[in-house]
C-alpha cells in the first residue's frame, strides 16, 4: 500500500505557468508532488537553468495523478 | 526553511465530514496534512474509535494552513 | 529537482523481516519510503493479506536507494 | 494518528556539523524532518545567511524524535 510521490524543492515551470493575477501564477505538474508551501522557493524555467526568481506557493492540490500549484512570484532576478 | 506538516495514515472525521455525493464526502482539517491518495485508508470518527469503513481519498488540497480532502467511502463496517 | 519516494501506511514484510530482539524486527525495502514513526501501523505479510498485528516503527533510515526500518510488534492478531 | 514532520529544502548547519570524511559531514537535527536525498541542496549556516555551498545528502535517519543526516559537500562558494 504505497503512494508514489516526488519531493520537489523548487518550481520548474517549463514555460507552462498561467498568470492568474498580478504576481500570481498557476501550474499543473504530472504525478503527485510534495512542494513546500508558504516558504520561499526558487523558480526556474528548466531544471538546470538559472533561477528566474523567488516565489511562495500558496496552494497545492492533488487529484487524478496531477499536482496543481498556485504561487506568488515575490522577487524577480534581473536578466540581461 | 522548514514547512511543518503531519503524515496521516487514516481519516479521522470527528463527525465533521460533509456528504457531497452518493458515497463522496468532503472534510477540512487544520494544518497541512499528507494523506495517501488512491489507496484504501481506514475511516474513524475519533482517533481511538473503531473503523467506520474504508475509503479512497480522491483529492487533497492545501491552502491557508488547512487541508481539504474529498474521499469516497467504499465499504462500511456493520455497526450494531 | 525531484526526489521520488513512496508514502507507506503499513508494513508489508513479504516474510523478509529479521528478528533483532524480543519483539523487535528489522526490514529492508527498496527505494525511499516514508513510514509513520511512533504511531501504530498494521503489519501484513503481503499487501492484500490480513493484518498479522500492530507495530510501532522506531527507526527509519534512507541510504543508497533503500529504506531500513526497525519496528516493535506490539500486538499479534490470533491466527488459527 | 498523525506523525509531525517538517519538509526541509536546504541544510541549515548552525555550525553543528561534524566532519566525518574528506567532504562528508554528519548533522543531527531535532524532530522528524524530510530532506531531499541524492539531489543538490543548499547548505547554510543559518536560515537567513548566504549559501556556504551545495551538498548531496547521502543518508537520512529518523529515531527518537531526531533526524540524522550525512551529506557530501560538492561545491563551496567562495567567501571573501
Amino acid at each position: 500500500m504505497g503512494m508514489p510521490m516526488e519531493v520537489n524543492t523548487m518550481i520548474v515551470t517549463k514555460g507552462k505557468e498561467e498568470r492568474i493575477g498580478k504576481n500570481d501564477f498557476s501550474l499543473v505538474k504530472s504525478g503527485y508532488r510534495l512542494y513546500p508551501i508558504d516558504i520561499p522557493v526558487s523558480v526556474r524555467k528548466t531544471k538546470n537553468s538559472e533561477d528566474i526568481g523567488t516565489a511562495y506557493i500558496k496552494k497545492v492540490s492533488w487529484e487524478k495523478n496531477e499536482t496543481h500549484i498556485v504561487y506568488e512570484l515575490t522577487s524577480l532576478h534581473s536578466v540581461n
